[in-house]
């Protein structure tokens, strides 16, 4: 651990030291708290051993759960990288922005420039910002993290499988993937410019150092001032690679290998913030943008017993592992079982330090709440599952799910890939379903003919949901959608 | 919480006051550990908090499992009451002991007097012990606890639903109970004594504070020795009841209120051992007999995404919550995802304290390993899934499970019951069925026809297993199964 990571020396165009980023000025709010905001790529709800993980150990989160919150009713937006992270940074559901799917190296949209990012928001109350790792919110340059509120970036700008290569780290691409054979490398962003560029397995096993060591400097640097650090690691997205102190370290393959480089990861983070005196200040935030992607056969996490995963509305694709440390405020060794989303962090960090909210309309809830274990809190009883960019496929309403009549991918009854190739998908077509969370939190036993007045009532909310932010699947516009932003305006 | 258990007061025939078992002689051997095992009836894998409950909290077993370590693959050895007692009492499976299903109170069988249970084990090394609660492996005298390494006992000799009372707490009795006609009224059971009949709802509502009492007075009066408490809860089998202080407290109904009494009861013995000063050198073991009977709707648990529940040899019926708490041992927040049984609880005990095993052949490993989290500890690599008294239903090798064909109850497709009365179960024949439980918990997705060489090394398993322990499906007699005790000998 004590060689700085391979893609910072050698060949690399990055400048040498620790100072990855510029300085930036000190501000002096030392009062308001720091946030840690740890975000994975297609980490399953069950990958975590605090979540049921099996084959390797993820300590270092584990413990943090039992210094902090852990929650098992946490719901990542849509079930996609793109969108999900549209929604995480702007407390919106993502088509109520415009950013649905996932964002390819030929996109010519990226968020728009003006919704209001977490950042933004918090750099009115003084935060220094910084994001290190994934971006996927469009890689021109006006829809850049430094276009977005933060001073700082690191990492690349869409998902790292989104390159010249095929899925073995070769460059025989078949013709089935043309996609591929049209993507330019894979860049390395720093600031708003390319400076290296990612073209074997051997440079994307070192991301997750390099990434951790940018974060660890920002930390460092910034002990004086409040700050927003948003970590979002491009593991364990395939291709998985893991650098050499965690080769071969887990029971569970390469999969597991890489899971406990991020467990790794995280411990640099929480020691980095005690060793500096700011963990007592800091809240420290982990989830991840959608379920596993299950196709991916050994390659692939768990949804923990949940149905389906990635790339659907069903509980394994958007149902994610949440822990939230905060001493002294987030009590230790609890669990919150209440519903919350990714699209609640931006106005609860936002009224931690007071900052104004966003202007426009946005969709998230304080769950500070939740946060502190108010028995009586109780932020957000409904949630709507979105896919597909604008299809509604489903609505929570307490512990009820209606899943409403949609085409669906499924990793049921195919085989699934190994090793880095995918399996196919199946396609099915769901009908109308209700499942009792509470009893049957894997959608198994389908109560709609049971509980039909049950159904009446979310149905209502569904009419809200198709006024307002629309329904591709009944032509339903939405009067309430914003576009995304466009490199043509 | 003031007042004493009304079972207690009132009519009861129990002695007043709060010794509530006679004083057992002081013994020294202060250096060796208390072990305290609660015992769960019917309580499932998604029950707590810690396990992603909803609708209530558990903050007394959440807080026990960020000081302790909690097991995500922690398995009942059969899916129903008596033959899952056996096991864990035994460190054997069940149909080894001749223990299986659930004895009815007509049984003329129990425990057989040959067998050595942890309280025997235990005796060896001078343990006070003492049963508290449900006991289920026989009624008659010489089945019962004192006969069984035991100093105390006080409960129910069996299920508090084997009464002559409806479902509804009546004595409105359809024919199609006729069973219950034929019961006589629910014994509490003192030493080996009747000492008052449960009649009522209202009676049953006091059980687990009068349990709780009675667990926490034997902690009291054993400060000086060690000792082994067996606290085997009643609830939350149905019928469901709470004490007055729980009731409506949930918002999950009276499920959820009889669980946060159940949480309150754990926090009463951790403070109980505590004040007392033994919290340190005390093993809390909690866990559960098997999965939740899902079709009693409303008035029942969540497998928490696993299939299936009670009654299958499918996760859901099998695999249970496991916490372990013992400060400075057991590390503080660690989640163990190795593979554990209750069958390994009487040789991890018995080596704890250095007491010799049984002399009889037992299947339970000792997991210390686990415990102590010793990183390449991996003492079971397998497990054999028994149910319906000897079928062999199917085989876990790592993290594999092969389902062999079998006819199963299910809770799919069939409507729930609601408060307190039952649904009907689908019947249903299982194939040939092999699932990757790191990827697939919920054992959705078949992949016999994948991996045929994973199918193939189960088989000699499975093999292996017929031959010791038999299985009635393929009329494999077993060559090393026991007989359960009877009257008639």
């Amino acid at each position: 651990m004590k060689a700085p990571s391979k893609l910072l020396t050698g060949t690399s165009l990055l400048l040498a030291g620790s100072a990855i980023f510029a300085q930036s000025s000190a501000k002096k709010t030392p009062k308001l708290p720091n946030f840690v905001l740890i975000f994975m790529d297609d980490m399953g709800y069950g990958d975590l051993g605090c979540y049921g993980a099996i084959g390797y150990t993820t300590p270092n989160l584990d413990r943090m759960a039992s210094q902090g919150m852990r929650f098992t009713n946490f719901y990542a937006a849509q079930a996609v990288s793109s969108a999900s992270r549209a929604a995480l940074l702007t407390g919106c559901y993502s088509n109520r922005v415009g950013i649905t799917g996932a964002l390819m190296p030929t996109a010519e949209i990226g968020i728009n420039p003006e919704e209001e990012t977490i950042a933004e928001v918090l750099k009115k109350k003084g935060y220094s910002t910084a994001a290190v790792g994934k971006w996927h919110l469009g890689h021109h340059k006006k829809f850049l993290p430094l276009q977005n509120g933060f001073d700082e970036y690191l990492g690349l700008p869409y998902s790292n499988d989104m390159w010249p290569v095929n899925f073995d780290g070769t460059r025989n691409i078949p013709a089935s993937l043309k996609n591929k054979l049209n993507y330019p490398e894979l860049p390395l962003i720093k600031g708003n410019d390319k400076v290296r560029e990612i073209k074997t397995l051997d440079d994307q096993s070192e991301l997750t150092t390099l990434y951790t060591e940018t974060a660890v400097d920002f930390i460092k640097r910034n002990k004086k001032s409040p700050f927003f650090l948003y970590f979002a690691h491009s593991m364990p997205h395939i291709p998985l690679a893991v650098s050499a102190k965690f080769k071969g370290k887990s029971q569970q393959g390469l999969y597991g290998d890489v899971i406990m480089e991020i467990d790794w990861s995280v411990g640099q983070i929480l020691k980095a913030l005690e060793e500096n005196g700011l963990d007592k200040n800091t809240v420290v935030i982990f989830t991840s943008d959608n379920g596993p992607w299950l196709n991916f056969g050994n390659h692939a996490g768990s949804a923990g017993g949940l149905r389906e995963g990635k790339g659907t509305s069903f509980e394994g694709g958007q149902k994610v592992p949440c822990i939230v440390k905060w001493p002294g405020h987030v009590p230790a060794g609890v669990v919150c079982n209440k519903l919350a989303s990714t699209i609640d962090v931006l106005p609860t960090l936002a009224g931690i330090c007071g900052a104004p909210l966003p202007e426009r309309k946005i969709d998230g809830v304080d769950i500070i709440g939740l946060f502190r274990n108010v028995p009586d809190a109780n932020p957000r009883n409904q949630l709507l599952y979105y896919y597909n960019r604008n299809s509604l496929e489903g609505v929570r309403l307490g512990n009820w799910k209606l899943v409403l009549p949609h085409p669906s991918r499924s990793y049921n009854g195919v085989k699934p890939g190994k090793d880095g190739f995918p399996g196919e998908y199946a396609k099915i077509t769901t009908g109308l379903e209700l499942y009792d969370l509470r009893r049957d939190p894997g959608e198994q036993y389908n109560m709609v003919e049971q509980y039909p007045e049950v159904v009446a009532e979310i149905q209502k909310i569904v009419e809200q949901a198709r006024k307002d932010l629309g329904d591709d699947i009944t032509d339903a516009p939405g009067e309430n959608r914003r576009k995304p932003g466009s490199i043509k305006e």
